[in-house]
């Protein structure tokens, strides 16, 4: 695994939150948490990455990830540049390294890397050089880094602590870099109770999620949770003889206001987007007063521009 | 229909000039005249937009109209992202509303939609906080107010005046987007003599174009006319039976030298862009003395940097 | 062919390398290697194009040129717009002009193109206004000057002079604009010993490349050279009959250690990439110690730093 933190302990890379401390976590949601305005407010701006340059490698132009670390960089005085490629590790990985070794020499300062094959941002990361800081926008079912920061930082707007409380990811964790990245923040963080609900097919072989309580129906997942995380149905990574019939998982898995009911009744929804209304989550629930999915976007960008600032002006300043 | 206007009356959103009053259709005018600069000349450059997000939503990634709202923000200072997205108001417009909220949550100020599909601008502005605009880039058939300004903005230029001209709008008016844009403009400034001229199946029907004269020929349309604004032939919007061949419809319909004659010495030929050369315009006349579609295009970005600062930096300084 | 220079001498476009003279050549290069920095160091920031607006027109989206270009007028304070649009001579280039006398009214000072057709800068540089500039960013098979001139400065770098030097050229010269531009450059500078090295369908018809030794072996071309040219094998340029077989082109021409022997120890060995490795080139030779490959990527967006300050500065100031 790529090592993320440089010798002086500080965050070089972010590849994945697994490996990163209590401490660390705490520093980057502390960080995201200045970034935070409220709605109708002006953005943060500032000049701290003036003169950096900032490359989005993205295999899909649009999508929300990709806009939310660009105006982050922005936002930060960063120059942006996007680059719609599809890196792989075929051929020995050397066409797509010839790719980021363009970039660094380029003085591109970080790449933000988007990619739908497993170990690509590693591979990447353990190849540039030292000055050059690689951050993952979504590695396969692997990783999502920051949206697992964004989620961190969205619990803890509302709970104001991550101890003693109960979280419940539903839906197809199996497939899913989001589940994943929650498991390690959030239980990194102190959240002791992690519970993971969906049908035989969707939940993760029994070896992965060290800790987590495994519910094969949705009713004893949310009892008195203070949280529910509800996944979109990866169907592009289903096969065919996985794919539940959209209704008929609605009927037994999606989160209706009646199911919610079962939750602390202060509990809150998210959904890293986009949704599959009407099969993962029903419309009110997603836009009812329980939901916080917006707050998740906007807390994106917070931890966006927490992520850049810190790889790329920590260097030495940590202890 | 949507509201545009602020409770304090400024402008909020620029979906359609059908309802701006004389007024604000002035002000909009001589706004956009200050932002005009002679060929060769530097443009205006500014920082009144600093701080401010743009996000331009088209459906193709490199319309001319996507690049004059690019340009027209960032030359006032703003910060633009680029989205290929296809918005639609299928599924009851709740994936697409999810899409413009995510863009609201990453504090985005203004949206320029373009949109093939009527009602989809609008839609998207009556659901945004009330601090986000909605900028129509041009929906479907119906509206595409941005080219009304400029295209009333041309005609002011080069007759300082509206009242008592004579404006001949000639084409594929039915499917034009353009057409109701300029009629909406022209005879709220004042001209009270529109004349439309096409085959009768490009024709609008007979309740639309209030006020407006229809002419089966070019030659009655044209007679002593001050302007004359050619449109594209829209094939894409067009049922293969209305579609007519290229150069019999240039035979019947196409404007040429000796036609142009039957208009005043002095009158001005206009074309929204990209033309069929050959078919709805003889490239003479196109790029002829009588011609002004360059104009069009730098007066298009003088209305565009106009609009933005209107929406964005006028509240609560409208009486 | 379009006249590059300005009645003051100074430069307009480039087009060509072939013919700048070379003071003009010198002097390009001088300023080339001012923006040069090592790995890791900050790049040359500076504020020389505020003001001013760079097209990029690509008819791919994501070429490492299109981004070097970018970053290049980013860094000089320039604001840049990419469209990706398709240009053609076709229909008497009628919609082609029309595209670009578009950007021309929104006041973009310099346009830069990539092409697949031969003609297509030169006929939009002989139609703009005076006031701007046409960079080509790679032409057909016929010219890529900021290629050529980054190619140079990497020699340059490497022997400090360009007389008395042996240059070897392999591979697919016939379609290559890399190796037109190369020999422009290096001629003209003074490098009198260029050999041209490929099995006979990839050499240039006879006519060609005045000045040139040909080779129909590599070790006669490789022997006692400073420097070594790979070229890519434009697979995309050839038909059926002319493409040689991968394996059989490696064994024949392929740039191996023990090949590479051939040349003086301290020869250095460039290729414009995207590379083929394993056909044209050994992996470990791209990625040995005689390799400047990655120089050449820094070398390019210095040059194209110095080609848009150039032309966008210079007016008035030449001789």
């Amino acid at each position: 695994m790529t090592e993320q933190l440089r010798p002086d302990g500080s965050l070089r890379h972010l590849l994945t939150l697994e490996t990163l401390s209590r401490a660390q976590l705490e520093r980057l949601l502390e960080r995201s948490q200045s970034f935070v305005r409220p709605l109708g407010a002006r953005p943060p701006m500032s000049q701290a990455l003036a003169g950096r340059t900032i490359a989005n490698l993205f295999t899909e132009p649009s999508t929300r990830t990709r806009v939310s670390f660009e105006l982050a960089a922005k936002r930060l005085g960063a120059q942006v540049v996007n680059l719609e490629v599809q890196l792989s590790s075929r051929a020995k990985g050397e066409s797509m390294l010839d790719t980021v070794y363009t970039l660094q020499s380029l003085h591109v300062d970080a790449l933000v890397i988007r990619d739908a094959e497993a170990g690509v941002p590693g591979l990447v990361a353990a190849h540039l050089a030292p000055h050059v800081s690689v951050l993952s926008g979504g590695e396969a079912h692997v990783s999502h880094p920051t949206q697992g920061l964004l989620d961190a930082l969205t619990v803890y707007q509302r709970k104001q602590r991550f101890a003693g409380l109960a979280v419940a990811i539903v839906g197809d964790i199996r497939h899913s870099r989001v589940a994943r990245s929650a498991w390690h923040a959030l239980s990194k963080l102190g959240v002791a109770d992690i519970r993971l609900a969906a049908p035989p097919t969707l939940l993760p072989v029994e070896d992965e999620f060290a800790g987590c309580t495994r519910h094969a129906r949705l009713a004893t997942a949310l009892k008195d949770a203070d949280a529910v995380m509800v996944l979109r149905l990866q169907r592009e990574r289903m096969t065919d003889a996985d794919l539940p019939d959209g209704e008929r998982y609605f009927a037994a898995w999606g989160l209706t206001r009646e199911r919610l009911a079962l939750a602390r009744p202060d509990a809150i929804v998210m959904h890293p987007q986009p949704m599959n209304r009407g099969i993962e989550i029903a419309s009110d629930v997603a836009d009812g007063p329980q939901s916080v999915i917006r707050d998740q976007v906007s807390n994106g960008i917070a931890v966006r521009m927490a992520v850049l600032q810190e790889v790329l002006t920590s260097r030495g300043d940590a202890a």
